[in-house]
């Protein structure tokens, strides 16, 4: 299946983009292949779509439930019971919602952790998405969960392989807080034999930070480089309180952090130092982490958000201009889950999207990443393709009104 | 005119509401009247329109001209020297693009400073909206400038008389360090003299202060306390770099504080002290500033933006909830002018906006203020009513394909 994009912009430049089955296969001027399917790209730009590097999809059935609260208070009295009455069918129908606003923002690839593994990885096979997805994995120190977790990863890594090659299967070790040191190790091992991710939350909170300094004598980081979890598999969430020599350690190892500034904003976690890792030459990618804590999953805010939380902290405005943030949201990303997606080039992933250069956000049009960092909104996508597959046109995503209809139900149910 | 609207959402309850001239008439259950012009409510919920409280409405034409640059090198190098080029008739079409910008975000009304009196407030004549317009007053401690620019105030306040009651007009002395002393008292005495409220910049930059402490001995709040200039017809911008005591005489005047977390942000300008602000019962709006330093006018965004800075900073969650930032957006703007608006009451001015409960950034829906603060964007917006007019529904704004066109011609010319 073919498809050709004509005259559409890219870098300024009107030209044709020919995608073959999933890739790229050749952009230039005045293309022809007469079995292609053609789509109109006058008036539109195209750019890498975003890949979303931290998210639980399904709680967006959580949006707006429970905000404005302290940490513990959200978590205990909110939100993990609220979490603990979902069950596949939920997660599902959370995850389809998901699916349907991260195409609307532009999003075609996320890497998430969550419960009922099989509620989002059916989601993301019928929307069209491609995701590395993870099934949370919690024993708090107790031997029997944690055979049963075990038991329950190796079962999925084997299920997970009915789904298509857009779906990746991942490890998903909640936090050094809520899984044992035992069953780090073996998820190291594990992920090692079988070229497995790792996601996993570290240093969100100085909490985390002081009980781990408490119980082993040092930082999290340290901690998990002297149990050997570290390696360039291993995709860090939030990790905002971090010394110098911690930040050294990741960049050492090759870890892959994700930057998480609307959530950690949201919860008063912290600032992440992004001066040190990007001068340490650690790969900073971007995620929206969960809708209860942000309470959307756009990118594009994300994007914002990243360069101005940034200008701030270090009291610069020249510090994570907007095409660094817009490589953290597309290329970064890619790169953390060995993915040739995040660019516009001949052999990539053909994942993209097609922007309205007549959206009133994009206009006068001087610098477009500019614009897509600092202005615009979902209004400004009009394409949406993953995979060489059209997702959304003209604004529209097949069955939409079924996904919101079935999601709205919720807000009766809690 | 009357509009009836039937069977709209008023805080989770069905209702009608209707509309007769510029103002609500009456709000309740299966209102008939058989006079009016009915608009289907179903499926949408009712919310006071937005206020932008510290606006340049035509720097759209700068939108992501120059970005990541340092305070010093944008301005001289970048901003004013592509001000200096421009005249009444781009000012025009840039304030076309603006206000077609605000309307489809929801917002109604705009505090604004800039250049070219006549063009910005053609602009708002034409697109529907209320403004409250003040043409910028710079003398750089010149006589001969002051004298010229004391003249231009007093012929464009005759002049603004010919604009409807939708158009005010405000005094726009731009800040301690661009005019002098002796024309900062003239303003206080005119504004007095002709009930004007008087729109500046205060303490955005630690420069500022300190260039104000090494020529008077005072710091910019103190300075003005001393020559006279506070009091409640006063619209502050920014005011970032203040003492509690300063915080303490802002609230003895009833200044009005206009917060513009995005810009601060990305000018990395400092922190706004909210906390204390609201301790000391100081009203604080909400406003965008120009495009060239946030690079939109979304009050959406900003009430995000403010809601999340506040717990950044003061390191708690509970701080700013997203009710109070929707205050800050509406009415607290609203009684900064002295309008009643920001408010969906009887006898309140007609500005609203509908919101489409389907779209999926306000789903499941729990609750609609935190929804609108922490995950709307303006795909959300239906309709928006300014005086008890329609100006935008379905999305959909009379001529915006032209305004479009003319302000895409900027990006040839620079």
């Amino acid at each position: 299946m073919k498809m050709l994009i004509k005259d559409v912009q890219l870098n300024e430049v009107t030209t044709d983009v020919l995608i073959d089955g999933n890739h790229f296969k050749s952009i230039g001027i005045k293309l022809n292949e007469s079995d292609a399917k053609v789509l109109d790209g006058r008036g539109l730009a195209i750019l890498p779509s975003f890949v979303n590097m931290h998210t639980h999809a399904a709680m967006t059935l959580m949006r707006s439930y429970a905000d404005d609260l302290n940490l513990h208070d959200w978590l205990t009295n909110h939100i993990w019971p609220m979490e603990a009455t979902l069950d596949e069918e939920d997660i599902y129908h959370g995850s389809r919602l998901a699916c349907l606003e991260m195409i609307k923002s532009g999003t075609t690839c996320f890497n998430d952790m969550y419960w009922h593994f099989h509620g989002t990885a059916r989601a993301v096979e019928e929307m069209g998405m491609r995701a590395m997805l993870s099934s949370v994995f919690i024993d708090f120190n107790d031997a029997s969960k944690a055979r049963e977790q075990r038991n329950l990863t190796e079962r999925l890594l084997e299920e997970s392989k009915q789904y298509s090659d857009r779906i990746g299967f991942a490890l998903g070790p909640h936090s050094i807080y809520t899984v044992s040191k035992e069953s780090l190790k073996w998820i190291g091992n594990f992920a090692e034999k079988n070229g497995l991710p790792i996601h996993i939350h570290i240093s969100e909170t100085q909490k985390e930070v002081d009980d781990c300094l408490s119980h082993y004598g040092l930082r999290p980081v340290q901690w998990l480089k002297k149990i050997g979890l570290l390696g360039s598999n291993v995709i860090a969430a939030h990790m905002i309180h971090v010394t110098d020599e911690e930040i050294g350690i990741l960049a050492q190892y090759g870890v892959q952090v994700v930057h998480n500034p609307v959530s950690n904003m949201k919860l008063a976690s912290g600032s992440f130092p992004f001066c040190k890792m990007e001068s340490k030459g650690v790969n900073v990618s971007l995620g929206t982490d969960g809708c209860s804590s942000n309470n959307n999953l756009s990118m594009m805010e994300e994007m914002k958000f990243a360069a101005l939380h940034a200008k701030l902290i270090h009291n610069n405005p020249t510090i994570l201009p907007a095409h660094s943030a817009f490589e953290m949201a597309t290329i970064n990303g890619a790169h953390a889950l060995g993915l040739d997606c995040g660019r516009i080039a001949e052999g990539a992933l053909a994942d993209c999207i097609l922007v309205n250069l007549e959206n009133h956000r994009l206009v006068p049009g001087y610098r477009l990443k500019d614009d897509m960092v600092y202005s615009a909104d979902s209004s400004c996508i009009d394409t949406v393709i993953c995979n060489g597959k059209v997702l959304m046109q003209g604004g529209y995503i097949e069955g939409e009104k079924a996904i919101i209809a079935e999601a709205r139900k919720y807000k009766k149910r809690f």
